[in-house]
């Protein structure tokens, strides 16, 4: 807490706060990140245009906040992965000794989060926007997926160090295979996207990558 | 041939098919896909509007065409991969009985195209736009991506009759692992696309369907 700030200020600030990233979430779903603007924002969020430029410069980056704020608060909700903003604080991708139970466990956590309808248009609409701008994709990248992906090379290392994954494997390559099989049936919504799926792509991608041939 | 066209006719028609679906492309990689416009099309092209709607009902007809248009041409290129609007005419993924060769080159082929500047644009504009809408989506994977992932299926179901992949996998779900990891690093940019990469998602991939263990 700012020590100027009174006890009140400050709730009123985290109100606004919240009113903001979840009026910007909200707003990139419905109308998409084109025509999503700091004034829709404010209004949404029932604050000054001023207020929101008191604390983000651009429109990327209240989304950027927004997104990482909803990663956080899906992480606390128990999927077992941790907050990307705080890679240091969190559990990571759990180590139980079993690779295959503790990916699937992870990927069953992200079915379910695609499949969640708050999730999913504003997931998909910046996705959307990043695959066509390369300024905003590599902002997405960066702030979003590097410190997710950062989680399975740890986990993946763990299980090279433990003999479960050979070592000749680069982990930063497996990762993509476990990951975007998911991520391509959701966005491009080939078929349904299931825990079965994740299941599937885990057995057969880790059959692959362990040391018995 | 029309029997009531003259050959002048014809040459005249063919040449303003190909303007329309090169302008379309062309427009659609540059302005992204909301902003392409019927109009745009027809300037672009030299062809009055009523020239495309004699042919096309919409914009998004006009770009399908396009896009199978520009698939089939690249196919004729020499990839080894099928056109996918005429699945009875053409090669398919080579069959030469060594699998992971016969993908490495179909995979290879396809970070060639997607690394070329002149694919790259449209095809990022119009999987943006069927990201976030369905319909759009929806129609992308039944003419552009089922016919080309039926082909996948059929190499792999050959493939588990000559004893290489084992009879309980279902190849809908291995070719998504074969061909998600490139699409993904394409799409998010997350790293370079290289016949290197396609080379190692192929030999992790049959790995892990192969039947030894």
């Amino acid at each position: 807490m700012a020590p100027h700030k009174t006890p009140d200020a400050t709730r009123r600030s985290d109100r606004s706060r919240r009113a903001i990233l979840d009026s910007a979430l909200a707003l990139v779903g419905e109308v998409g990140y084109p025509r999503t603007t700091i004034e829709g924002i404010a209004a949404r969020a029932g604050v000054g245009k001023q207020t929101i430029y008191r604390w983000w410069p651009s429109k990327a980056a209240v989304l950027m906040d927004a997104f990482l704020d909803l990663s956080a608060r899906q992480n606390a909700g128990g999927d077992g992965a941790q907050d990307p903003g705080q890679p240091e604080a969190g559990p990571g991708i759990p180590d139980t000794g079993d690779l295959a139970a503790d990916l699937k466990l992870v990927l069953r956590a992200t079915v379910d989060e695609l499949n969640d309808p708050a999730t999913a248009a504003p997931t998909r609409a910046l996705t959307a926007e990043g695959i066509i701008d390369p300024v905003l994709g590599a902002q997405f990248t960066e702030k979003l997926l590097d410190p997710q992906m950062e989680l399975y090379v740890t986990r993946l290392r763990a299980a090279q160090e433990a003999g479960e994954v050979r070592a000749d494997v680069d982990p930063r390559t497996a990762l993509e295979l476990l990951i975007a099989p998911l991520m391509h049936r959701w966005l491009l919504r080939t078929l349904p996207l299931t825990h079965a799926y994740a299941d599937q792509i885990v057995d057969h991608t880790l059959r692959g990558l362990s040391p018995r041939s």
